[in-house]
């Protein structure tokens, strides 16, 4: 018997300020949720037999993405191409903060969440002394921020394989694996933006905000990078410092080939990818 | 008998995307009428006597603001300091996308339309080939403008005293003067980005925007540089292009002293001020 599906991979940003974050919620306006009634609607599936995206993982409300992958499987009836579905769920996204940037066929065997090895985030902070009209939910604001020695060198000690126990929220209760590796940390500033940059294999619930907002205790002075060691190696989430709020963070790049990541960079503000 | 009042000038920035424009309406919602609420609100002006603001000039639906100047004369009773407006208004005005950035006091004699002896306004083009859900109301998408030399040619045309009745709208019926000067076109790109910076004693109506819609025929190649020369000199309003829409437009600076604009330069994207 001959697959009567057919296998797509997206790569899709978004503006995640109006949605409660990716993953489907009984009352609630998520990415995924948006993303599976425009499909539903373009295939003609809305009854019977709806179809179900997978994302890469899951982005609180409030959380950005550049190249977040989806994947899903299609009826081959209607035949629609990588180029029409495209430019189809362009033109029903666009108003909801939805963009679709790749379309791809792919195999049964690729899932955006389980074939992933690598994801890239960065998260934005504005050092500027008054606030922006034009950025406020696009950034956190801090102007205390310094993205000195200081804060590289604590960035530093996050970097390769440790139990991350200190920087994840509920993570004993689940009894997960709390080891993680961080391949590297960049911090890029653009005029009076730092950009946290942070690749790694994978990410616990809520760690990058969580390792963000250590890092920015560092940068406004109100911890040293000593004392970022001494968290990390407690293993426990109470030793660490404030998450930082949602706005600031991006979902850049996951990435699907072994080494991938190795060539990416962030060449310039998340917001004007 | 001693002025009863304390005159006060400002420098705000705004997202008009929510606006529908500087000045008062009866039925809208402007910038003015936001301000002037918010200023009445502090100095406890609302009924009697409000105060009344005058902006450097009118900005049409849509265009935003990164130095907008703004004065008016406020009761020196309640005494408030520079840094106690400056901090009321911007807590009563953030969540309107208004950001006041510099207060200071000044004399009867200064009037932020009058006093004015040149201006600065930047247009933003996106040239990527996926529109943004970050930045599609902060700039002008259209994948296909090229900012080469036919379009620095074309912009070179513009530089100097001319009449530029072919890109002022309702021109003839107000008989006011259609000569201006402009002092200096820059276009500066920053990756996808094209920032085109106008920089002039006084802009007509909408003759930036014009201006931008012409030079815009030139770099996506529908018309040439020369056809930039046959317009202006035509003083006609048909023979210019389509006016650019308001969402790329950003009034950047107002210069009350002489010559002070010789030293304005646009350092980066007008939504990363």
């Amino acid at each position: 018997m001959k697959d009567s599906l057919c296998y797509w991979r997206l790569e899709i940003a978004f503006n995640g300020t109006g949605f409660v974050g990716w993953q489907s919620q009984p009352c609630g306006n998520t990415v995924q949720q948006t993303l599976e009634a425009k499909l539903n609607r373009i295939y003609n599936t809305l009854a019977g037999n709806p179809i179900k995206v997978t994302g890469s993982g899951r982005t609180d409300a409030g959380v950005h993405a550049c190249g977040m992958t989806v994947s899903f499987a299609a009826p081959l009836n209607p035949v629609i191409s990588g180029l029409g579905l495209k430019h189809g769920l362009n033109s029903l996204l666009f108003n909801y903060g939805i963009v679709v940037i790749e379309v791809k066929e792919t195999s049964k065997e690729f899932s955006a969440r389980f074939s992933a090895n690598a994801k890239a985030y960065t998260y934005v902070i504005n050092r500027s002394s008054f606030r922006s009209p034009f950025t406020s939910t696009l950034s956190l604001e801090e102007p205390k921020c310094i993205a000195d020695k200081e804060m590289r060198k604590a960035a530093g000690y996050l970097v390769g394989k440790h139990d991350f126990s200190s920087f994840a929220v509920a993570i004993n209760k689940t009894g997960k694996n709390p080891v993680r590796e961080i391949y590297k940390i960049d911090i890029d500033i653009y005029a009076e933006f730092v950009c946290l940059t942070f690749v790694g294999n994978s990410f616990l619930y809520k760690m990058v905000r969580s390792l963000v907002g250590t890092l920015l205790a560092v940068g406004t002075k109100k911890i040293s990078a000593e004392r970022v060691r001494t968290i990390l190696e407690a293993r426990d989430r109470a030793a660490a410092m404030k998450t930082a709020p949602a706005q600031g963070l991006y979902l850049m790049k996951v990435f699907y080939e072994k080494e991938e990541w190795k060539s990416f960079k962030v060449e310039r503000l998340p917001f004007c990818y």
